[in-house]
């Protein structure tokens, strides 16, 4: 049993990992905190998990981490570049769920506006898109795990950016509201989102910088555009990939060149027709590809809590551990 | 590993079993059977299950089901009892998910205005209602299992029922759409059902036949009605149970009596609130009381593909075989 | 031209007066305030009425008051009663759609646990219930606009009170969340709203009370249970009154009572079947009567912002201003 | 009193002219035409509009139009085109809601795969997207209303189309669930759109090619991509236009060229935040801004059964008969 530790267990990345580790035979959560309920049960913050876990959130000190192999930081940007360098200190690994070691230090703190002093460490920090870094992953100390937009819309591009194929790329999300966090707002006011899409942050999202990092990476440069946006659902994020091509390609050619690059990846599933209620709940990233005279289309359907946050660190944990990555996560998803 | 076979895979109840029982490690699927996808793969029909079953949907022929243990009925009722006599006679066990062996025959044919022409056989039909009938279902060669509503609404009201404390019970249920099943109609049709709450056969359920037999059973004659209507959402059935007391009892009197009535019962959880995304995708019954000075309201909240369909089909068999009854089915709901 | 104010023009109340009065020939908005929004643009908070006000907020001080002949009150409970008296000193008519003047004093303090300090008036609040008081309302100086529940339960079930025929009423109500008002809230968070049906105040709602009263006065005691909740949507409330009768009568005669009850009235439409969107954004309030063995069920649907409060604010202004009572109201729901 | 009739009154578009026209103090609806409903009651089939309209379906006969000025055509394309010819040849103006003339005869056949039988009239069809062709709508005896799609979408791009500013234009547009009609299939049963986004026809939608056409007329070649896709809703359509310019612009710049384009328009609503909420019901498009560093968006909300249909039929018929074009449209939106 691999005993692990949560920072940060009353927001919804953190009740996911708790719902999630409950289908994971050989992971054990030893450690939840919360500033907020400490010394609350934690089934009484998140009743719809009553009857499996008899914790207590309790104050985030070290000391309630001892024998944890691994913890998993699931706090808002800022917090997480506090904690995790005293874990790395005492061999603890570290799966951040948070903004805080996705970037370089540089980019960081021009874009969430704040110094940056979580980097005195010794650890590189991984980027978690389990698909792109899974060598990387075995040996880390430290993961950095994707945004929930970063990880369909990269997964949605990577392969033709691998082949240095895509002359520009337009990238419009939908997101569940479950992706505003539990806290309460009236951007997430019911009445306000009833029968709405409402785009924001339309042109200035921060989780662009991780799309034009890690495709810049795949292909040098890459022009990357990047509209977020809610609809009426709780889960899941689609992402429309409007891909203007270097050159022509056969829609065969363009179909085999996922199909390589994706090669014995569990959790992506190539589909012909693609919709939210395919992975919720799941690990899955679903992509259809629809090829235009234009432009291609490739839509990539996750669930935001699962493969855009708690899953994905999940399926990084295992990788970090030497497991098989779907380990724990080979469920299906829930329909309809 | 038990092998079974499942009748009837292209509806919801059909794909729920699919789903729920790759999460059952005792389990081996079969045979699907489907006439009008005949030779088609499951993942082509049910593209959220694919990667999870390799198996084509067969005719409905007894030969497809060698080697079965147990076969689960997932087909309109007047076609489960043309089913199940060949089934007990090559001794598989059956466990019949449609309403064909719920009622006694008459009462069957005079409310289901059908002809029952499948009761000519030794075995006695067990009504699966898990909770109330364990000790049978253990020995139980056919077991009926219970329709959605009337699972959500005994399990609100047997308690008391038991202790022949109820006076008048008036049960007013809220349903998730998927409940009208697969097939397309006017009904489920979206833009009739945004937005909207449709009271529909509002005093003239079929499934209120089953509550009135299985409560007076309980307590011999018990007045009972019973509303049902749809809500916007695909899964759930939310009852609020109205009930009149014979005599007074104290709110610690009647917690006592439904905690001593469900003692041991892994899919029964108490709660304070009650939401339907509390149990959501789970085999749990949820159940709140509140007590008021003319009556009181026992609210219970099930998902009904789940603990109203196949989920309580699969734990009846779990029972059937000597398993635990929560083997394969004790994993945590899907919230938010 | 009927000048009108209104206090409290910042939530949905306020705002849905402001929808609706776009549509009244015979009224002008003269002023609307708000102390939080004070000299802000109204467009600029409700941004779905642009072009359609050019006033600003401005504080409730009597001085803009100046010239109307009636003002309509959308503040919470509690500030209504500080209102009401020094608007009737100076000859304007008051329109309340808080619960200050629904209750006697004594019931009201008991209630809402609040002291009263606004029953000292010469006007007599007249409840405003429209289709039951039209003739106290043509000479009212103060109406008390009924809660959304108490308008579509008293609604439903009128007629056989005003027959004394009720045994015992079970009203089971869903609203839309947009009863919840426009303040943010753990309740009114989506994710916790997605698919879900919330029971609350099950036995203890404060509205239970104008039930009992309206009904007590049309039969004398009458055994009411009252029990709401929200369901999944922004507007409307469904309600089911499970009506047992003393002694039997014929659907033919239920029908007749309503009918005759109901003639006349404008906004009491009979259907067959019953959906929120047959309502949605109108002043209607649908009814059908589903008869029983046991009990009637008779459903009503309304539009909880429009006859559950604003457009029967009007409704009743209308009548107290001698017009018909339909003026600026008479036009047809928003389906699908 | 300007008499008019709808030819096919029993889908949608039908019932949204029926609800409009309630609100229209200048016309009187004289026939509307269903085969399939015959003889029934109007009100029978649309519940809503109970106590609205006294009048039955008719036959679509041209005896029933007598005395008619104007007729709306509610039919599926390729009827259309067999009711034009007749009703134009005994001096009835036409607005058709279909597609049938819309493009010109070759791309017609082409992109709808159907002979066109209607063209031999002396008409020459105006497209009816009122803003762009007010002029030409004054005089016109047939009107073409433009697709829900390309209202939403060519109102977002015209004003920097007219300039000869557009590099290249990607349309990525979500529609309420209303837009697929009242029959039902598989791809409207609840259960497959809840909490789902689903694109459909991703690279090949009909509705492109009168993007092409129009924008190209305002600015010779552009190059249109476009994306449909489902949200879970009843009404609207949110279209995220991602705008490529030719050469540099200021906010500033492009901000006077869409006010000045659209200068006088009553139902272009500029707005800072952008919902379909805000137009719900209503014949507005409201617009939203958003420049970033490599392209502008451009976001349009629209109400598809109003503005994208019905409403715009209306506006058009306004001008062709020389009143205001928002006569009887001039109402707000059903927010929330």
């Amino acid at each position: 049993m691999i005993e692990i530790g949560i920072v940060g267990g009353s927001g919804y990345t953190g009740s996911e990992l708790l719902r999630l580790l409950c289908f994971h035979p050989e992971v054990e959560v030893k450690t939840v905190t919360s500033r907020k309920h400490e010394g609350k049960e934690i089934w009484k913050l998140h009743s719809f998990l009553k009857g499996f876990y008899n914790l207590k959130f309790v104050n985030p000190e070290l000391k309630y981490f001892d024998g944890c192999k691994a913890v998993f930081l699931a706090v808002p940007h800022g917090e997480a570049m506090k904690f995790a360098p005293k874990f790395l200190e005492v061999g603890i690994k570290v799966i951040d769920i948070s903004a805080d070691y996705r970037l370089d230090k540089e980019t960081y703190e021009e874009v969430y506006q704040k110094e940056h002093i979580g980097f005195d460490i010794d650890a590189k920090p991984v980027y978690g898109l389990t698909e792109l870094y899974r060598e990387e992953l075995r040996k880390a100390e430290l993961v950095a795990n994707p945004g929930c937009y970063p990880t369909g819309t990269i997964l949605a591009a990577a392969p033709l950016a691998a082949e240095e194929l895509i002359e520009k790329v337009i990238f419009d999300s939908k997101s569940g509201i479950s992706g505003a966090g539990a806290s309460v707002s009236e951007f997430t006011h019911y009445p306000n989102l009833h029968e709405a899409i409402v785009p924001y942050k339309v042109t200035n999202h921060r989780h662009y910088w991780e799309m034009v990092q890690e495709l810049g990476k795949l292909q040098g440069e890459v022009k990357v555009s990047f509209t977020p946006q809610v609809f009426p659902g709780s889960r899941g994020i689609l992402t429309n990939a409007h891909i203007f091509l270097r050159g022509e390609l056969e829609e065969k050619e363009i179909r085999e060149i996922y199909e390589k690059f994706y090669s014995g990846c569990y959790f992506i599933r190539f589909q012909e027709t693609i919709r939210l209620s395919y992975v919720r709940g799941s690990n899955f990233c679903d992509i259809a590809i629809f090829p235009g005279e234009d432009r291609i289309v490739v839509s990539s359907a996750i669930d935001n809590l699962v493969k855009g946050a708690s899953g994905q660190a999940i399926q990084n944990m295992n990788v970090m551990f030497g497991l098989d990555e779907a380990r724990g996560l080979d469920f299906p998803p829930l329909f309809p």
